[in-house]
């Protein structure tokens, strides 16, 4: 059998060369090369996720001045951003130093769950951003459904 | 002069006192409460929009299967991601280690223009994933607009 042959121009085919790792990727994780991989992006997803909560945080508590079009802009990147992560909590990285409980990984029935409530309240801000009112109030409960992940399942390290 | 006080509902209050690092925050880069935090904001949105970049790079190159339906989701993220990392090269991060070339700092109006070149890219990303042909191109004047500014801006560590 011979292999389907792609056709490239120059620029792509430089540019997915340097993405070769992916050619490693196992079926059962293929959106990662390697385990690592996965825990970074998961890693760099609440990274931006958590930048935007903190400016909505810090608007919903007056600590900076409410401004209409930036909270929009932040609540949007929150709901894109709190779709993420959770694919790189493959079973791979349950070895892998982390801020994740041991517990996370047995029961993703459960977390499952909790990212369905986080997912759902995200989905409110950028129609909350509005008002400062609203603001707050959407903030609050976003906030509530991250620490309900946070207080099960998150350690401090 | 009374301070003005905000209300929050005990939820909130607690998720935004979280954030408390944020009332220290400078007026001149106020979404960041050290110049460390604008770092770890750029490298993250740079990992994320990677992670995309070589999905879609995969299947330009035939390394995993054309599935319009990831490559939309994965378009859309990049288009997110490719907004956000800019405000995190503040002047004051000039001087911690990472990719960036000193060079990125005092050629911000070179750098400002290939970055709109990159939004301009990364904006039709999302409409050129029907099928594997339009994304293949796509995915190919992204990474040059990618590798534009990488060229010139950013050295390997």
């Amino acid at each position: 059998m011979i292999a389907r042959r792609t056709v490239l121009s120059p620029t792509a085919a430089l540019f997915a060369a340097s993405f070769a790792a992916f050619a490693f990727a196992s079926p059962a994780n293929a959106q990662f090369a390697k385990p690592e991989d996965a825990v970074k992006y998961r890693q760099s997803a609440f990274v931006v996720m958590g930048s935007h909560m903190g400016r909505l945080g810090a608007m919903a508590q007056g600590k900076a001045p409410f401004d209409a079009e930036a909270a929009r802009h932040s609540a949007q990147v929150i709901e894109t951003m709190a779709r993420l992560p959770w694919e790189g909590f493959a079973p791979a990285t349950e070895s892998l130093d982390s801020h994740a409980r041991p517990e996370l990984f047995r029961n993703m029935d459960d977390v499952k769950r909790l990212i369905e409530g986080l997912n759902a309240e995200t989905a409110k801000l950028p129609a909350a951003v509005g008002s400062l009112e609203t603001l707050r109030t959407q903030v609050g409960a976003t906030g509530q459904a991250c620490r309900a992940c946070h207080d099960k399942y998150r350690r401090k390290i």
